[in-house]
């Protein structure tokens, strides 16, 4: 009964890799839809959050039933509850990438990103790409040191985020609100987009270390 | 034994209540300081944010120290997980008011929000409030009737938000970029902030009726 069980658990961590799998591929598709101003690859994606999703419900309802059954000890429940948050965030990051093919769509035979701006989207959406793939490998492989170097990549973020309004907000602004009002919803989503990876991969390393993530580390000190 | 550990789960169900109070506060002192690009009230909330973090981590503490000791069963572990999943939801408000008090801040002395929206967003913020307070009051009274309507005034803030672009974007908008880009990030603001708000209600429902929350019922009818 415990092998089936360490094999249950095994089962949520290849759910989750997947989930990154298909995110990581989602939002490579959103951001080329939104630089090619591309309505196919935008449905494909808005399409595609749906088995998502459906890894989601599946973890769900397997920590639920697994808790139930086995009434598991503190190790066992710390993986359990943990892998609950990084489906919560994954599920999550599906839906910024959609939220990003849909402003593709809505802009759609227009490109939403005027050619001043595309460098700064398309690093962004790099960013975003290898910080998921990056937290893929950190659940497959448990690496604490891959998994802080998340940190950085959310910094690196952050500051194209701090340039992306620099741009909006400059007298040289051309593009009047309506791309001005995309772009400020694109941002903000690729920076959510990061810290929910970020997230992920503090699951991992407390999970591995015992260490609770930063933001409750930042809370203690306090 | 088992008294006090009832008595610990009505703990976290009166901090659960007391984190709504705080950020049912906030929210409202950050619409006001949003309205009146008033300095103070906008520092005020920021720095309050501490307290609903506090017990946010005082929740997940004991959450997590009842699983290890007590090894709860399958009803038990619902309202604990179900407990943290609100506790979450509810300290992401407080950071949602706090980001409505930044954009207050950031452009005080001057308004974020040009005469031809305050009423707009004047709504928005009084359907937030309303909708955190009904989530304290669907957390103390465990109230189905009142934790579903949750969804209606969700479905009020989605016209509101719908509005306020239609504004941003019509011909008529004579303010230009930068109260353009306050303006998208605040609604935006507005619509997570409901959402979560229904995410904390329907996770009361689902305690009462043992119904899942609406997106995992929505999920099974695909």
């Amino acid at each position: 009964m415990r092998d089936l069980y360490h094999e249950e658990l095994d089962g949520i961590s290849d759910k989750l890799v997947e989930m990154t799998r298909l995110v990581r591929s989602a939002m490579a598709r959103a951001v080329t839809a939104l630089l090619d101003a591309d309505l196919r690859l935008s449905e494909e994606v808005i399409g595609a959050d749906e088995q998502v999703n459906k890894i989601d419900a599946e973890i769900e309802e397997t920590v639920f039933d697994l808790m139930a059954r086995q009434q598991p000890v503190a190790g066992d429940l710390r993986i359990l509850i943990t892998s609950l948050r990084m489906s919560g965030d994954l599920e999550r990051m599906g839906d910024l990438a959609v939220h990003i093919a849909k402003t593709a769509r809505r802009r759609h035979p227009e490109s939403a990103v005027p050619p001043v701006l595309s460098a700064t989207v398309l690093e962004m959406g790099q960013i975003a790409e290898r910080m998921i793939a990056k937290a893929g490998s950190v659940i497959a492989s448990k690496d604490v040191e891959m998994g802080l170097e998340l940190d950085a990549d959310d910094d690196a973020m952050d500051r194209l985020h701090r340039k992306l309004f620099d741009i909006l907000l400059s007298p040289k602004w051309k593009h009047g609100v309506e791309p001005a009002v995309d772009i400020t919803l694109a941002g903000r989503y690729f920076e959510r987009f990061a810290d929910h990876a970020v997230h992920v991969a503090e699951n991992v390393v407390y999970l591995v270390t015992g260490q609770r993530p930063e933001e409750i580390n930042d809370l203690n000190d306090l």
